[in-house]
């Protein structure tokens, strides 16, 4: 049996807090798009594992849900909790295959507390490393670095691989994957301190600052041999100056657009003669269509991350009715590191 | 021993007329950028074969190699015979290799005589198709069209494959493969007459005038499954009609980009976003990586074209003094079929 939470409330809760999506936003999210209101807690059924939520994981792909209209899954419901993915602790189970006390990882949303019949909940290790790295580092945004870069991108030692929005969930990995498969990495993130942080701190051979007059230039001089594989995080200016530097058969899985997430129509994008010369290819992907890479993923990334191979950073936010503010720090690039709201404690 | 040839002065002339490139065009290529000279014939050495021009290919490329800066290709030099792929006949060998009446397919540029002493000469057999076919469907645009489709575009019967520049020589044999491997196959092109070509003629399930105000809604009617494969011979307004319509896993082999081809600077291209969310790729590629899959491509079209499954049509131009003003049809969309400039006749 697991202690008694250091949150009182938590088990003695009669109310669910719970962040609704009240409309969907014509380009940058404001608060009214949201709504938070307090509903009974759920009823525990035979079957049912009942969770509170302790970390709710921000990501770029919210935006998207928002909207209407058809993308690689449905959007967030109106009037619904807004989807994203927690860390949970099993409060009271009626499933044999859960206990009180588990933690999981599971799409439970904006809310404090969740209750299902099991399906969808993957239990961790919580001695593996700290819980909230399971939404992060050896979660949903590391598999899509470790994919990405390694199966669409083919990094090969000696080449240069290019990695935007570089002190993120995603990118960070991204870059320090890329060093320990021998390439020379160099990021792009925006401002001093993160371009800072990613040369320093994840040991990239260099970082540019996307905000610089001067970025296509500053990000030929960090390229002295081309560009082979870029993965790219944001779209953008970004990829239209990496164009510029691809080098003969170069690979640039193709992550995220959150240059794009905020407008209300589609912006041009880069122009793709470079590909055709260059014999280029950029290829979308989805991570949620390689799941079965999970176990790979996991057993390589825990074992960069206790070797101290691979350094991680969290930018935590108290609170569920914050989340609404916090999201808005993804688009802004104001977050530095893997955004999490945290619900409540363990 | 070949009869003599039907222009007496092919055999007696002194003077070898060439078109020469005098400038770099900045946008559009107009007549002051070459120069028609009289030079000397060329002196046949020990080992060389001297060539007489029969026909030269005009084709989209040659506005790439009339810039200067890097491509896939070093640029034409200036104050140097013009390049293009010709199909010559041998009038005087030197060479072992090579016997006075040779029918051969060699880059000697716009000129009615070359000389060199053999290397990259390919025989070619007049009694397997016309000679000219070697420039289109029996060459270069046809293995373009038959890698691009099969080997990047991968198109599985079923599916729907789109080409633009439908009637053009690499488009046209696209739409055709296409439908032999049990497509839907929808051609893009400019105008009435070459969609009514590629439908009735060609035998392609639809074709659509890029040219038309409502042509996205025209195209999305024309592929009520969506799209799998996109040939893209053209960039621009197409690509981006295009992308809105891509089912999951479309590929789309990027050929050419001739909307953008005399635009000093390169204009914006279409947003990529789509190609994230249906997991999408774009692969440029140029057909001289390819000469490995000529051998496949030479016995499968040859078959095709003798079954009457693949129908061809040329555009040919008399004189090589009219090459200059043939080329800018290419670029108006103003040939129809194959491009070719006769040179001399057989």
């Amino acid at each position: 049996m697991r202690t008694t939470s250091l949150w009182a409330n938590s088990m003695t809760s009669t109310t669910n807090r719970q962040v609704l999506l009240k409309r969907r936003p014509t380009g940058r999210p404001v608060a009214d798009d949201f709504e938070i209101v307090s509903t009974p807690m759920p009823t525990v059924k035979d079957g049912d594992v009942l969770r509170r939520t302790i970390f709710l994981s921000l990501d770029p792909y919210m935006r998207g849900r928002m909207n209407d209209g058809p993308s690689y899954a449905p959007p967030a419901a109106l009037g619904q909790v807004m989807v994203g993915q927690t860390v949970s602790e099993v409060i009271e189970s009626r499933n044999p295959a859960f206990t009180k006390g588990d933690v999981v990882v599971v799409y439970d949303g904006w809310q404090q507390y969740g209750c299902s019949n099991g399906q969808g909940l993957r239990k961790i290790d919580p001695s593996l490393a700290p819980i909230s790295y399971s939404l992060g580092v050896l979660g949903m945004p590391g598999l899509t670095a470790y994919v990405g870069l390694l199966d669409l991108g083919q990094p090969k030692a000696g080449e240069t691989a290019v990695v935007s929005a570089a002190s993120g969930a995603v990118g960070s990995v991204v870059g320090q994957i890329a060093k320990i498969k021998g390439c020379r990495a160099v990021g792009v993130a925006g401002g001093h301190e993160k371009c800072d942080y990613v040369v320093r701190e994840l040991g990239l051979d260099a970082c540019v600052d996307h905000r610089r007059s001067d970025f296509a230039e500053a990000l030929a001089a960090a390229c002295p041999n081309g560009i082979d594989v870029y993965f790219d995080n944001v779209g953008g200016g970004v990829l239209k100056a990496v164009l510029g530097l691809i080098n003969q058969n170069a690979r640039i899985p193709l992550c995220g657009t959150i240059a794009d997430y905020n407008a209300p129509e589609l912006p041009p994008g880069p122009n793709l003669r470079p590909l055709l010369v260059k014999r280029a290819m950029i290829k979308g992907f989805i991570v949620s269509d390689h799941a079965d890479r999970f176990p790979a993923f996991l057993a390589d990334c825990a074992g960069w991350l206790k070797q101290g191979t691979i350094k991680y950073r969290e930018d935590i936010v108290d609170g569920l009715e914050n989340a609404p503010a916090a999201l808005l720090k993804l688009f802004d690039g104001r977050n530095f590191g893997k955004l999490l709201i945290r619900v409540s404690h363990l």
